[in-house]
């Protein structure tokens, strides 16, 4: 019903998350439609990707491939004292962008979710406490995702921390009710949260 | 903040229709997670598409570039007396979808839409003039979306051809209640299409 090259690209496209058919279709339609230098931008600057990306060798988060270590660490303006542990690396844009944190990051690569068969010997961990030591860190601040997964993880980095006889405050974010948020939609769970955690005016 | 092929990736990804800077992101990031022999795959598609996919001289549907006419106007079994004229390509897959339409098609490429810039000379109306002609055509479905530009682009094409002083019936899609919604949340047009439109048991 359709060119074989059209229904490939469809195909191709199905697999980005959250794409549907009907999206793909979409998407393909209208690289169809776009010029073809617009189309070979896009082609191109995935070609590019796996070449020019890579992991930082000590937070894990990402850098160019020229790059040694990523300037979110080496900038001498953070805190190295300070790091922050998040699931992946889309969670140090999202950090960032609140611009309210002037510590290090520390990706994990992973939340523990043994459904997904994703055990803490995945993740990077030890070399997390390899950089409390070095780095004589005063603070880790747990930033994980507020879902079970987030919660075990945690907590067994904690247990981590504390057999490796490391002195360090341990924090994670605070819980309670999101901006713009009716307090009569708020879940329990958040609003016992919310309530827990009150801070005086 | 970001490697700068992964940037680039992300802006290139946000020119996809619906498509905003955190959906970008997340497909840009996928593609960094699934392997270089998968991103190349879509890579590939894209670069593929333009070359291996052209407009059908007839109908203006797409075809294979080795193709020379759409082999849903060309397959015997057709009727060719029937035309289903639609807005775009994806209307037509949508159309087959249903399987419940045997004859061809007929793409106009847009609709007749001022704020956009676009009149009926961009769209292709002489060359349906020519198929009904051609091809002793006894019915034009006028198969366009259920908005003011398809209204108006239907009264267009429907003078055009009593002007032309073919001799051809001309229809429309039907208008009423989708299936699946109750009748107190149908707005109020769609309301009075579904009572004037009905029929009997």
């Amino acid at each position: 019903m359709l060119p074989k090259a059209l229904q490939e690209l469809i195909s191709e496209l199905s697999a980005l998350p959250g794409v549907g058919p009907r999206t793909a279709e979409r998407y393909a339609y209208y690289l169809l439609r776009s010029s073809q230098p617009a189309a070979a931008r896009l082609s191109r600057a995935i070609d590019r990707l796996h070449d020019n990306v890579k992991f930082c060798p000590v937070t894990f988060a990402l850098i160019d491939a020229h790059q040694s270590v990523s300037p979110l660490y080496s900038d001498p303006a953070r805190d190295k004292r300070q790091i922050a542990v998040v699931e992946d690396a889309l969670d140090v844009i999202a950090l960032e962008r609140t611009g309210a944190f002037k510590g290090t990051y520390h990706v994990l690569g992973g939340i523990i979710s043994p459904i997904d068969g994703i055990g803490p010997e995945k993740l990077h961990i030890p070399e997390l406490l390899d950089r409390i030591k070095r780095d004589q860190a005063t603070e880790v601040i747990l930033a994980l995702n507020a879902r079970v997964e987030g919660e075990s993880t945690a907590l067994f980095i904690q247990k981590q921390i504390e057999s490796g006889g490391l002195k360090v405050a341990i924090s994670r974010l605070a819980r309670g009710l999101p901006m713009g948020v009716d307090l009569e939609f708020a879940d329990q769970i958040t609003l016992s949260h919310a309530l827990a955690g009150r801070r005086e005016l």
